[in-house]
């Protein structure tokens, strides 16, 4: 008997499960049906910055897999069709036509929700005024650009310094702005603890970027025209020719909300380690839309990331398509650039671990990207959190130039094992006097937080 | 009572064992000798090639501690003493002033061989002639920096291409030189499987290094004043106005062998995991002059490693200071690079795989450092091996341009912990397009070597 496995959400989870599956089963056993509401499919949402600052020259270079390249592989993609509902007692959902407004229900046998996240926007006065961008989406970033074609003014302000609003400072810089930075949190990003986050604020004005953290925005001031003139906090007016928003992301969850599938904390689906939503056996979610488990914490996390979002997507077509794949969590890795600064993380922050009752010791060193004798050493920081006791690893963070960024990996991987930093000072790293010191950052860290675990003793 | 603590060999295993050492007992606890027959201490040897390209200036940049610096911690250090016989039974060794020719013998408690490595130079006519260079010591560096001063000539030959070899090719051409490297094996690096070297190959070609493999060095020949003038192979003679070995290195352990302490297949000495001389509870030995475990394979191998012998020193020096630290072992990590190309390996080769009777499957793949769109993507093959039936990762080689090196560390810390190619593929590993694809390489090589797993079966 052929099944049909329909899809909603046609950017990197949903259209990696319906390729996966495809590879598994034949149209003859397995038609796939799958729903994207906006004009795009598998792009790569994390390199909008790149495209915005010219670093991409052709938005279509963002694009892994065209919709044409999709049909051809046995996939009946529906573009510009939004799901508006899921009947999970009738096995069917209902979609909408958006260029006929036609709505129909379509059958299923097996259901994946891949519907992304929304950003976090406030409802502000002045937000949705002309001049004020997101830049989550593909079509985020071209009315950005076209934005940014039309002003003569060259001052930005970027509201938000996580990830986006870090990269997004970069590209308007390219481009030849003034850059604004208003940051509610104490430091720029908050993923990092304040002391890391107090390098990346450094280094950014020394970038000559213009950071105002501990600042809320209250509203965006118009000009007569209604367009965005300024951003407004409790204190101060940051005039802006044009304003960014970078603020993250929550899970897009308001259809699964309606159908009353498990939601977690943070608002993301819950699922079970083969990408399954909880309590449903034949509905699977992934993507910037579900929960994942943290396998540092123990807790559920929301992580809005397209490597995760690949991932999940082939999880759930290899299941789907009568394989069999989990994804056991994450550990929360993620890396970063403003301009030369690189930033990276995985683990748990100090807040984190006191949050899930962990006591924990911490250790910060400096050392360089290279042996210091060798030209282009940099200066990098590592900051490592080993717990109590046990000395088992539970996070790293990093900031410096280049080849900070990718070091964290040895971390994200000794966390996935388990590893304690006493452990991780006999790791066989890669050292050449261009690569490393003859001690790596990462191992010099797990030494100190090692005596640091013995110090504090039991 | 205060005990004396003997070191044999002032560079990094030696002189970090005696600097550890005395972090830990005061000097009226413990006396610390040691006896360096050269010039230097706590050298950087690694960093020789890159002095001889001219990318580090000053010789003294490669000096982590100088000889008056270790005196200043309260170590007797003696310069230009060569120790000339250990008389295990009587608990002393004979050292002789190679300045005066005078010996004595000294008596110890606690005894650290760190005897370091000899360059592999086989007993040829013309090996020794004038214009012939090792780099193994400093003074090797100095000697053949004299001789490239002198050289009008522009014709260097760099007999051997592992890594000392590719280095030194660099090293030339960056001085002008028109390099011809002389290499036994099938191809460069031997320490890749062939399929890999020969990328290494093909990039150095590119690089416009004359690349000569199959050739076995029969003989340097000289002109009428005795100086090196070519090369000769069975079948060619390659002119050489300078000749550079770089074959690669033996324990130094004759003192050992004559002392009748254990050694093993390669020469050098065996030690438990507290780095203590099989057999022998007073005698530590650590650095270029033991072999070490292979965690990957269970053998025992010889690495000449400047982060491996620094770690045996602080392990020794633990020990010996009345802590506890052991070195498990390693995985067989090394990088390297030839101008932009970086050569990465961790664990086994195809040949090692089978010499301890481990069936694998093999999987090669081509991906690139950054995200396809992202300016400055570099290709990068990654080649990945996985025991047959478990699945456990076996070994990882890497080529590439900018980020190939440090990430086979990934591969180097699941290789410690165990992992399957399986496993890997849930890596929570950084992504952002300047730093990977969303797959990262490595990531994309488990998941081919899983189905390979899968494939291959029982």
């Amino acid at each position: 008997m052929r099944e049909r496995m329909v899809v909603i959400g046609g950017d990197a989870a949903g259209m990696s499960a319906a390729s996966q599956a495809r590879r598994l089963k034949s149209p003859d056993e397995l038609e796939i049906i799958a729903f994207e509401r906006g004009h795009f499919t598998s792009y790569s949402a994390c390199g909008i910055p790149y495209w915005v600052s010219g670093d991409v020259v052709e938005r279509d270079e963002l694009i892994a897999r065209t919709p044409e390249e999709h049909r051809a592989r046995a996939i009946d993609l529906r573009m510009r069709t939004e799901v508006t509902e899921i009947d999970v007692a009738g096995g069917r959902v209902r979609a909408r036509d958006l260029e006929s407004g036609a709505e129909e229900w379509t059958a299923y046998d097996k259901l994946v929700i891949a519907t992304g996240a929304r950003p976090d926007r406030p409802p502000l006065p002045g937000m949705d005024a002309p001049g004020v961008h997101g830049v989550q989406t593909l079509d985020d970033g071209q009315a950005l650009l076209d934005t940014l074609e039309r002003t003569e003014g060259r001052r930005a302000v970027v509201v938000g310094a996580g990830y986006i609003g870090v990269e997004m400072a970069e590209a308007l810089m390219k481009r030849g702005y003034e850059v604004t930075v208003v940051n509610r949190g104490q430091e720029p990003m908050a993923t990092l603890d304040p002391d890391m986050g107090r390098l990346v604020h450094e280094a950014m004005t020394g970038l000559g970027i213009a950071m105002v953290d501990d600042a809320e925005v209250t509203k965006v001031l118009t000009d007569a025209d209604g367009r965005a003139r300024a951003v407004a906090t409790d204190d101060a007016e940051y005039p802006a020719d044009v304003v960014v928003l970078g603020m993250g992301v929550r899970p897009e969850t308001a259809l699964a909300r309606a159908a009353r599938l498990p939601l977690g904390e943070y608002g993301g689906l819950l699922t079970d380690l083969a990408m399954r939503v909880r309590g449903h056996d034949d509905i699977w979610a992934g993507g910037d839309c579900v929960e994942v488990l943290d396998l540092v914490s123990g807790r559920e996390r929301h992580i809005a990331l397209g490597t995760h979002a690949n991932k999940h997507g082939q999880v759930i077509g290899a299941n789907v398509g009568g394989g069999y794949a989990t994804f056991p969590g994450v550990v929360g890795t993620a890396v970063s650039k403003v301009c030369d600064l690189e930033i990276a993380r995985t683990g748990l922050r100090e807040k984190d671990a006191r949050a899930v009752g962990l006591q924990y010791v911490t250790v910060t060193v400096e050392s360089t990207s290279r042996a210091g004798y060798y030209p282009g050493a940099a200066p990098m920081t590592v900051k490592m959190l080993a717990e109590r006791r046990t000395g088992r690893l539970l996070g790293v963070q990093i900031v410096g130039r280049e080849g900070a960024a990718k070091r964290v990996d040895i971390a994200a991987v000794a966390l996935t094992a388990g590893m304690t930093v006493e452990q991780m000072t006999a790791l066989d790293l890669g050292y050449a006097p261009p690569f490393s010191p003859v001690w790596d950052p990462v191992l010099i860290a797990a030494r100190k937080a090692s005596v640091a675990v013995r110090v504090a003793g039991d």
